[in-house]
């Protein structure tokens, strides 16, 4: 797995059921991953060569972000190795732009969309919005994540100044949508695929705070539709691995909005509340090896990212809400506390929606500011 | 932990979660904790100078195996290291004699005993057999495990054939039992106790092949009594980590059979099974945390062993596991297949006991034989 962020680290603990051995790519020693994999070894993955012989000896190569170039991708896979997912597949989550047309040509729902050319940007905004309305959004095309790389502009003068950042920029159509949603799938090398239930997914200032499994009150047709875009999509792209597939829920219909081709925040909640955890589920799907039961545990499962707050001594309120909750599972990436870094997630099971959501909240609210809700 | 086995392992698994940084006590780099911990550290846990150089900053020792010689425990915990369980305890699961001492003196239900002198062992046991009746049972008061160190013998010329193995022994009346329970009970420092469902096990020549939970059928009465017993037992030997209470079931009541201070077999069920899985449970015991929820995760979980056959070759059967059934959990343990090794372990989870006890036993067999049941 290139990359040793949280994503590797939480897939060491299936690959040590598995029995596979997982060895990681990671920057410096002290990342999250390589503190709880021996067979860790350090290089830069935007380098061709790291890569090379990091892969050497590998069954299988995957990722734990999406920020290794394509072309490097290109050139593991001509070397003979098998890469999940391929180059062809995972641009579709590297690059907006390339994701849009793709879509859009089979006709997933996307919103109206556009590419910015960097020299009359403004115009071109202000014209796709004469036809779409204000407001829209301006999108980095590569690189983007938790919000950074995304600006909502209301007027041409907000556009001016998001063009500013000086990186290739798509604008879209601002959508009103009812909520957020998110559907994780999984598909192996053979084709076979799989889909966990939808979720809901809560943000706040562009981040996922929240999980909710499974979307409450979805209408099971709808539940179904969303499921169906996500497996079509993963079998249009040739995605082999984890797919997760952000949706908008609106009033006109579900409309994907992004794409990440490996383990998700919104999947999390599987650790605890799925019979296969995502991580299990990725390995088993790049391993191609046949897929697990996607099958809840719980009737309802939320899932709450830790935020680091102000204190980075998290001790004695990690051991109070152990203590206020015996059911409550922590999850901790290994990370120092910095302000707004996900340095772990809780999740908390149950039947019924309000009493395992306020639980999460106080778990993750209270770990993190020593506040109570 | 000191050992490096599949326990240390599967604690790794937790240990992630919690963000708790666990270093083994390994004897080469190749055994099954050593492989998925990176600060693993070759030495002999029957060296106290290796085991001062590796408690060195923990916060606290526990174990993985009841090898540790119980003077060297006491030493470490003189050097100020917090040892959980501490000597005192421990004992109790490493001398067998010293066990139904103490047992016998709180009243725990034991069956009549006997330590048994070298020099004129036949004579004593066949005077123990005359008071209790034949067979009896021989059992090496140090060191025995998965029936090694047990010897049932119908007549006399039977004991001498066990003491020939030379090593202190102790005779025990032999328990016409109905079928095997086991309790898991943790207790923290702070005196915190908690206990899992009694469970059944299953053996075979002496090894466990099968763990049902909860024990099918069992009076709650009963099960209510087994947990009683086993969380006094853990009271009143100071035990902190987690006691696993092996039990008979006859028509007369409950006897104890025998007890271990660590992760047990009979409690790899709760990785899938239960809230908080055994592993975690130890961790947050030893470490004096808050422990968790032990309740189950489904009204049925059965756990098989996987025993080595003889071909070493797993890999295409691994694959049809997973294909026959999505829900079926593995858990490989990174040990090469040799005839009768424990190598794994597989969970079964689900509403109806015939159904996920035949899920569970055919991917043991089936794995490890190619045979089907």
């Amino acid at each position: 797995m290139v990359g040793a962020g949280q994503l590797a680290r939480m897939t060491q603990q299936s690959a040590i059921a598995l029995g596979v051995e997982l060895r990681v790519l990671a920057n410096t020693p002290d990342e999250s991953a390589a503190r709880v994999i021996v067979d860790t070894r350090l290089g830069d993955y935007r380098e061709l060569a790291d890569l090379r012989e990091f892969a050497s000896g590998c069954h299988a190569i995957t990722f734990d972000h999406e920020h290794v170039p394509t072309e490097h991708i290109r050139a593991l896979a001509a070397d003979g190795f098998a890469v999940h997912p391929g180059a062809d597949a995972l641009v579709h989550a590297q690059d907006k732009a390339v994701m849009r047309e793709r879509l859009t040509s089979f006709g997933a729902p996307c919103p109206a969309w556009a590419r910015v050319s960097d020299i009359s940007g403004v115009e071109e905004v202000s014209a796709f919005a004469a036809e779409h309305g204000w407001p829209v959004v301006l999108k980095a095309i590569r690189g983007g994540y938790d919000g950074r790389g995304v600006w909502v502009c209301r007027t041409p003068s907000e556009v001016a100044e998001a063009l500013k950042s000086g990186v290739p920029l798509m604008v879209e159509a601002f959508v009103p949508f009812e909520r957020e949603l998110a559907v994780l799938v999984a598909r192996s090398p053979h084709g076979q695929g799989v889909s966990y239930p939808v979720v809901e997914t809560v943000q706040q200032d562009g981040i996922c705070v929240e999980v909710l499994a499974p979307a409450p009150g979805l209408d099971p047709e709808e539940a179904a539709e969303a499921q169906r875009v996500a497996l079509q999509i993963a079998h249009e792209l040739g995605v082999t691995g984890l797919l997760a597939v952000e949706m908008f829920q609106t009033s006109g219909g579900l409309v994907v909005n992004e794409l990440a081709m490996r383990p998700h925040n919104s999947g999390h909640w599987t650790i605890d509340g799925s019979r296969t955890s995502q991580f299990e589920q990725h390995l088993r799907a790049v391993l191609d090896l046949p897929l697990g039961s996607p099958s809840m545990s719980a009737p309802v499962v939320v899932m709450a990212n830790l935020l680091g707050g102000d204190d980075p001594d998290l001790f004695k309120r990690y051991e109070h809400v152990m203590a206020h909750d015996p059911g409550i599972k922590l999850h901790f990436y290994g990370k120092e506390v910095r302000p707004g870094r996900k340095i772990g997630h809780v999740t908390a099971v149950g039947d019924d929606l309000d009493t395992v959501r306020a639980r999460a909240r106080h778990a993750a609210v209270y770990l993190t500011t020593g506040e109570y809700t």
